[in-house]
């Protein structure tokens, strides 16, 4: 099998990688050998030993009959969407690690793939190197799925672990994750919530068989997220996480991106003690239960490891399996503010009496520097605002999960 | 797709209930209906509202073409084997939860399922519900499998989970499993390991393609635990799991079964904070570094999702497929008495310059009753085992897992 990288990124130069290094193991599994026939990158790389097989135009690799297999970790939209529509139009499966893309168009390449007898897969697109895709549609087909709630991007998870463990200020945590490379200079699209608006988008549709856009998810990031937000969480026992998270009910899901807060300490909740750049996600089956799967959702060769993993299984079985695609019907989703759970409130201890009287049954938690802290019984977002909005003094609420 | 159900214990009615129950969703990913036409038991059943697809004579199953797939959860050897074999001659794919059974025939097993054009699949013999041999065969093809290590029986998890929370002794902890059901009558194959022996086997004959005789795995189970022991871990920022685990070098398995101190408080490990009856298995590529699964390891329910997993995985994609397999191989494992780890050791007081001695840089945690605990350095256990012998007044060592 040849194979062609389109993007000699973090990602393409990992599945490189992995191909060399690997190569015995993976040739086993195969049942041949897989072979990087062509590098399409726009810099040059000189000094690498293979810089014979590295181009610049994609009409080569497309025109190539001996090429199976684009990997596509260019990453953006633009040129990614043209090159992967081209190469399925060719009868070549892609394989890929670009989220936006198979969150925004995901349904429009399946149906190309269809007719061409080729495939798109996208394991690496979620949760790195945890393998999320494959179990989620395959291993737990038994189960109708309830929920998958996931702690979907690793940068957000070290700011707010820095931030609970460290004490650090969002600022200081966001500059030291740069420091370390895990934040983008421009880090909008982790910290404002994007990136796991596009996973969980991606989660969604595949759970559900239909599209689930972006604009249709409420997304919150952790940029207002506070040192005493923080403090409190720990206080009731719980660490502030960036939850991803859909719940299928009646054929829609109803699919939200927001800061929560998790149980950490005693009988934690599954995702509780994911700490530092490692991701977490949570499926509820109605059979099943609670299943968790936790790893590195980033990086070089984990990336890289779950779209190499996609190659084996092309390799291995190369006939359509359209048991990962979704169609790109609309109106898909409910409003996840429907979604019934404790919350956890700040006040100012001023406003304590009023939210005693708009909640009747209040658990306070604790007062702490003119504030209080308490939690709600359990009932749906959009009751909790109604309320809310009666109380003078409402500093931050967050959902609970235990 | 005709199924006979062969065991009609809890999780084969747990089988027969997840086609009922989610028999639409389980129609739309196989494209076909799957049917339970017998259910074989040598009980009556005589509430049973589908009572006359129930029977006694493994023959009527065998000899109806119709029968696609046998589902085998009668538990034992003498009976399932026979029948698994003769359900395997005749063409009929077989679907287990019988650990013991994979265990010890697996590999002959998958090669009649192979001679015959039919596959032998044991999703649920490991973890439960948890997706764990498909996610370990195809989605991690990427890596070579450095190590596997599990919490993977749920009895014991349980009692070692009141010996840390509750301060129960062992034969306390034991008994209110055994009353809520947790534990059996008789709780020595929990107990005392061979329950995880049989499924780390599994693993480690998967991983390795060859066959891991459970008779070459050292075993200990949780019988010796003191709350001492207990308490000594909870010290230690640890807690006492019973850890299933196999290493692999040079194409062999180190493999074990031992309680273990895994690291729960801070930075803990992946596995530190697995409690009750969950089970979670750790899975280190070289490639993707720590991945982990999570789940109830037991029950009937999640146990019979992941037999109907492997329904519907069969149904759709019928071909043999020989990735799960292992060979009969011998001589396939190395002695996991030389695989280095730092351990904590317990000693008496009194024996405590004697320990310095021995190991030149230990590090004392504390003296309590008479009593010292110290960590060693990163040693095999062989090696600590000859200077331990030069010591009078050990009590208890560990390996330790951070």
């Amino acid at each position: 099998m040849k194979v062609a990288i389109i993007g000699y990124g973090v990602v393409g130069s990992g599945v490189y990688d992995i191909l060399k290094e690997n190569r015995g193991g993976i040739e086993r599994r195969c049942g041949q050998s897989v072979d990087v026939k062509y590098v399409l990158d726009i810099r040059d790389f000189p000094d690498h030993p293979e810089r014979e097989i590295f181009v610049k135009d994609f009409d080569v690799v497309l025109s190539d009959p001996e090429v199976g297999i684009v990997v596509e970790t260019m990453g953006g939209v633009r040129f990614a969407y043209d090159y992967t529509k081209r190469a399925l139009e060719a009868g070549k499966t892609v394989i890929t690690s670009n989220k936006e893309l198979v969150a925004r168009y995901g349904h429009e390449f399946f149906e190309i793939a269809e007719r061409h007898g080729c495939r798109y897969l996208f394991e690496a697109s979620v949760g790195g190197g945890i393998p999320i895709i494959r179990p989620l549609a395959r291993c737990l087909a038994a189960n109708e799925i309830e929920s998958v709630t996931g702690i979907i991007n690793g940068t957000t998870n070290y700011i707010l672990t820095k931030m609970y463990r460290g004490g650090q200020s969002f600022d200081d945590a966001l500059r030291k994750a740069q420091e370390l490379g895990y934040a983008e200079k421009d880090p909008a699209a982790d910290v404002d919530g994007a990136d796991v608006c596009r996973k969980i988008a991606i989660l969604a549709s595949m759970v559900l068989g239909k599209r689930v856009d972006c604009a249709d998810i409420p997304t919150k990031g952790i940029r207002g997220i506070s040192t005493a937000d923080v403090e409190w969480a720990e206080r009731a026992g719980c660490s502030v996480k960036l939850l991803g998270r859909a719940v299928f009910r009646n054929g829609r899901a109803g699919v939200s991106v927001e800061p929560a807060m998790v149980q950490t300490a005693g009988n934690a909740h599954p995702l509780g003690n994911i700490w530092d750049v490692y991701n977490g996600i949570l499926v509820e089956g109605n059979m099943v239960g609670r299943v968790m799967f936790y790893g590195r959702g980033a990086g070089k060769l984990p990336t890289a490891s779950a779209v190499v993993g996609d190659i084996v299984d092309v390799v291995r079985q190369p006939g359509h399996s359209g048991e990962f695609s979704w169609t790109g019907a609309s109106d898909t989703t409910f409003d996840p503010a429907e979604l019934e759970s404790e919350f956890f409130v700040r006040v100012k201890e001023t406003a304590l009496p009023a939210a005693e009287k708009a909640f009747a049954d209040i658990k306070l938690l604790a007062k702490k520097d003119g504030e209080a802290g308490f939690f709600t019984p359990v009932m749906s977002e959009t009751e909790i605002n109604k309320r809310l909005s009666e109380i003078d003094g409402v500093i931050n609420k967050m959902r609970i999960y235990r």
